[in-house]
């Protein structure tokens, strides 16, 4: 620090700013008397008037475009534009172009290598959410296309995933019983998933993509982490090989039925199961420290479905217990078209699961496709990337797929094994294709057990301690959120979790709104700044004058709360004034600086505080109004109030312009 | 102004100030070189570090007690301390002692004014709520007793109110037809009743007081204004002498019910209707021209009660076709608390309309109470009012009455009476006993037509068109907030009118926070403040910086936004330079003055920001950031990017420590 004015002086003059008109005089003033005393007044001007139909445009403008997404397209001949604009809608035609040889290699061992991951997590996640397991290897193959066309990914590697799958069959087993009405039960998961793809893609299509930001990163991390042990807890189901078992989804419930069918233990099944997730864990761990080693962990999977196969065949498993996945109907993608299902008693059931699912799976995919974006440096569009996963989840809907996204753990290996496009998900599709026409029959003798095995290892790194630990430190508010979505998740329900989760979010956001901050602020010796008392120590009172921060918008949701509490700062200040014998207060400047808007009721505040103070004899002048807020006021009543000499460019000219009249006044 | 710098000083060295030490040396600055150049930088400080447990404590103390309600008893003996609470939970006792004669006789008159206009109302107002007429006389005898004692507005008057009569009816009227379950109707009423109060003292208590401020104004003149209509179309049944009337609320299917039954329209009915409505709305309108005057609004109901009765007696009406009240059971409330309904398959609808028509009730009677007490300038606490209302609810509902709240038209009347003190409302109450005691009789003949123009001639007064056309000119979109309530209430339901209401309010402040204002700055010449481009157009860019203000906090909900924002601002004035060919932009300057919070993805958000900028040989520096901003940061990771030379105090020292750097690094 301490860089002298001289040094700082050079350096304007080394300059050459030939549009800056008035840098001169600005450089000469910083050199004599860098900053004159506010001996002269500026004035507050209004903003440039603009028409109400351009300022609305702008406005939306911001809201809806603001990454300007026509901006490649301006001053393009009509063929580039064209081309640009194929470009845009099918990211392929971008990078295809320039795909060589040596991507390819690349892109095919991380395709096989996240294949091997896929095939048996797509069958676990598809008994997650109470689906045949070869929906889950029908949803592994046509997604993956299509992403890879419309995607602007390259990391993200798609397919089903643990929580939407947890939470579509959570929310679905409630009303229909898939052991019972198992072609009703499809029916409703397709439909689900087609709602929920018009769901995404009509977020992303209009631009509506803010609202997968509504769910804040520590009330995911609860419920992340809630869901990552139901998810675990009902796979003691299998770990255990109990036959009758709760289909609730609560911790007590579950914990319940476990130990109420002890009988029904089998020590095969759980010698098994124990030994392949200690195997699975370690692959995993190995990983972990050392990212180099990422083929362990993706390999593992397969390796333990093979290998549990193979003891499952030698000792004829089925003899003893141990319950395996039995015939797997060979061949592609049925069409299920004709199985949506768009009347009748259920389709709310399917459009609310849609919905739910749909944001649960954006907020995923996005999430990571922006994490390994980041980390290569290229960005992904999110609008663009919602209108991808909805067309795959629509398209997906039609040929038997139900809800997907981008996995994380899935995508972490992509990259890892040094995937470069979204070939990668071809090569996917293609090793699924591959497994679905020709190795259907290997898995007859893959236990169950094995499944509930690969997906607890997948869901355990959805438990996020390390990120718990630092909200515990950095904001004790969050944490709470987190625990309150966790707990939510494990002990009511997920749904009720998912609730909770998005409604402390929003409660966040509201009671800083309701409840904002106003602190007392003090001029910091030898600036003209006035800060927070309380944040910069040395700064000092100005004798007669309570100089207030408002750190909020004004809003009917805080006008009445900010207009007591700011009587109560003058009431208490004038006791301490008392008390202190110091000279009376005699003006109240209000720091504007930090009210980035106002709305009726805000402005009818202050002309009802500049009315109470009035009768107490007390002044109250604004200061640093931004350019909005000005506007507001300046057509509203309460101008009157403060049009002559009550609004001032900054704290440090109204404090000046005002202490002259606050002493001939008394 | 142009206040000169020599005046400020004399009147700095004028005052006295013992206490504040620093005093000297700052006004020495101001006078000899007022404010340094940023030369010297000032490190911004942590806030004093204070534990989690007192720093959650002065939190929580802002949030529910902004108004330090215990600060009158600090330092005062026991015994006033108890006396001061008795005062404070029964206002009675503070207002009580000073009582005089004089003070009587005013109320006595405010009272007897309020009860001529009450008790037609009261009849009136318990027909939307399609209740026995009887209740409404019920409803205007014990609560004004109950709130006498609690309340502390002294100008309220209380009873039954139109609006939260038709939501209770609607309501109720959904589930269950009073016409063929007058008793289940009439216990669900009470009920709900019972649950409103329930509802509004636990917000007293809990101080969760700023609930009832999430209607945003403009949603609530909307909603009133068509809730107004709603009401008054409703009462063309009886105004038209209509037999068969739909049930139904709707604009379109009440027009359409009055069309078809046509035939049934009755002539005499008609006459009498509409010339008493004539003479109604013209008494409304002379006190509304003369406020001196308001005697004739107050006694023009009783006037046309006892003039259309006599009418009626005397050419036997009822041979007429016009339909009057008919029977009245004579005497004083019977007890209602068998009638409470705590269990079975209405409870639920039950609770909901109670905590409907409590919030409704609570909206209408504090923003009365809080009207008329800054007539008077005197305070009415928000909480406590809530918790006078509630109780008097809550014994209300044990005593045959249905909600009740501060009525807007009745308190206007009783101000203007001149009433003193919360009396008149127990004169009120006096002058209703009377009625039910000793003239129920009388009403056997008065007309219901005559019911129907005294509510008209009430609810027109809530359409308020002045505001609507103020909305329109200060705020496009708090008039579109306001019109689609309106339009809500008026062509969907009343309740979805409601939902509506307060969806718009809380999606207001959400749109708010997720897309944020960010403004390009510039210098002001001849200062060191730097302001909004756009606003203050003599402001000048200052070479190779980019300064930009964000006036938000810095959320999860729209951290993402920010980010992409600010990466295109950089990117236009890039652009911008590069095309005027100025030099190139070096530094980034963030002005956090107005981020007034932070969370965990915003601190992540600005350590993605400085990664991105440091990519591309930007620097990215924070300036002005606030106390809390400051400590979250220092204790988040980010804090490693921006401790060495990253965070300033001002805009002005961030570009002069950096200027240098700028011009050596190239």
């Amino acid at each position: 620090m301490g860089v002298g004015t001289v040094n700082r002086i050079e350096s304007f003059s080394d300059l050459e700013s030939p549009a800056v008109v008035d840098l001169q005089p600005q450089s000469h003033a910083l050199a004599a008397a860098p900053a004159p005393p506010p001996s002269e007044t500026h004035k507050v001007p209004l903003p440039q008037e603009k028409p109400a139909l351009q300022a609305a445009r702008e406005r939306l403008g911001e809201v809806f475009f603001p990454d300007d997404p026509l901006h490649q397209f301006k001053n393009q001949p009509l063929r580039t534009r064209l081309f640009l604009a194929l470009q845009y809608l099918l990211p392929i035609f971008k990078w295809g172009s320039e795909y060589s040889l040596a991507l390819l290699k690349s892109d095919v061992v991380s395709g096989l290598t996240i294949a091997s991951l896929a095939i048996p997590q797509g069958i676990s996640y598809a008994k997650l959410a109470n689906l045949p397991p070869i929906i889950g290897l029908y949803s592994s193959f046509v997604p993956p296309l299509i992403y890879a066309m419309l995607g602007s990914s390259k990391d993200l590697a798609v397919g089903p995933v643990s929580i939407a799958s947890l939470v579509m069959g959570a929310m679905l087993r409630q009303v229909v019983a898939p052991e019972k009405e198992p072609i009703l039960y499809l029916q409703l998961a397709f439909t689900a998933t087609f709602f929920a793809g018009v769901f995404q893609a009509s977020l992303g299509l209009l631009r509506l993509g803010f609202i997968v930001d509504f769910m804040s990163k520590p009330t995911l991390v609860g419920f992340m982490g809630g869901a990552a042990i139901i998810v675990s807890l009902q796979q003691l189901k299998g770990l255990l090989g109990i036959v009758h078992f709760t289909t609730s989804m609560g911790f007590v419930q579950v914990m319940k039925s476990v130990f109420d069918h002890k009988s029904e233990w089998a020590w095969q099944t759980v010698v098994m199961g124990f030994s392949f997730l200690i195997f699975l864990l370690v692959a995993r761990h190995i990983s972990l420290r050392n990212p180099k080693l990422f083929w362990v962990s993706a390999a593992a999977p397969l390796t333990s479905v093979i290998l549990s196969t193979i003891v499952c065949l030698a000792f004829k498993a089925q003899n003893h217990g141990i319950k395996t996945i039995g015939h797997l109907e060979k061949g592609v993608n049925p069409p299920s078209v004709n199985l949506l299902y768009f009347h009748g008693e259920y389709l709310g059931l399917a459009v609310k699961t849609g919905i739910v699912t749909g944001i649960l799976a954006l907020t995923e995919g996005i999430a990571v496709g922006r994490t390994f974006a980041s980390l290569k440096n290229y960005q992904v569009d999110g609008n663009k990337e919602m209108m991808a996963i909805g067309l795959m989840n629509m398209a997906g809907s039609c040929t038997s797929c139900y809800v997907t996204t981008g996995s994380f753990s899935r995508s972490a290996i992509n990259y890892n094994a040094g995937c470069k496009t979204a070939v990668s998900n071809i090569v996917l599709a293609s090793a699924v294709l591959f497994t679905m026409l020709f190795l259907m029959p290997l898995f007859y003798y893959t236990p169950n057990v094995i499944l509930s095995a690969i997906i607890i290892t997948a869901v355990v790194g959805l438990i996020d301690f390390g990120t718990m630990l630092r909200l515990w430190k950095v904001d004790k508010l969050d944490f709470l959120a987190c625990l309150s979505a966790f707990v939510g998740v494990l002990f009511v329900s997920v749904q009720m979790g998912l609730a909770i989760s998005v409604g402390i979010s929003i409660f966040k956001i509201l009671i800083h709104v309701t409840r904002p901050n106003t602190v007392m602020m003090g001029n910091v010796p030898g600036t003209q700044s006035y800060r927070n008392l309380g944040h910069y120590r040395e700064s000092v009172r100005i004798p007669s004058f309570v100089v207030l921060g408002v750190e909020s918008p004004i809003y009917f949701a805080n006008s009445m709360y900010l207009q007591e509490r700011i009587l109560r700062w003058v009431r208490e200040e004038e006791e301490r004034v008392a008390k202190m014998k110091e000279s009376n207060i005699k003006c109240v400047v209000l720091d504007l600086g930090a009210v980035t808007a106002i709305d009726t009721s805000g402005m009818e505040a202050l002309a009802e505080l500049k009315k109470t103070l009035d009768k107490k004899s007390l002044q109250l002048v604004l200061a640093n109004p931004v350019g909005n807020v000005t506007e507001k006021l300046y057509r509203s009543e309460a101008w009157d109030f403060f049009r002559s000499g009550g609004i001032y460019m900054s704290v440090g000219e109204a404090v000046a312009a005002n202490s002259t009249k606050v002493t001939y006044d008394y």
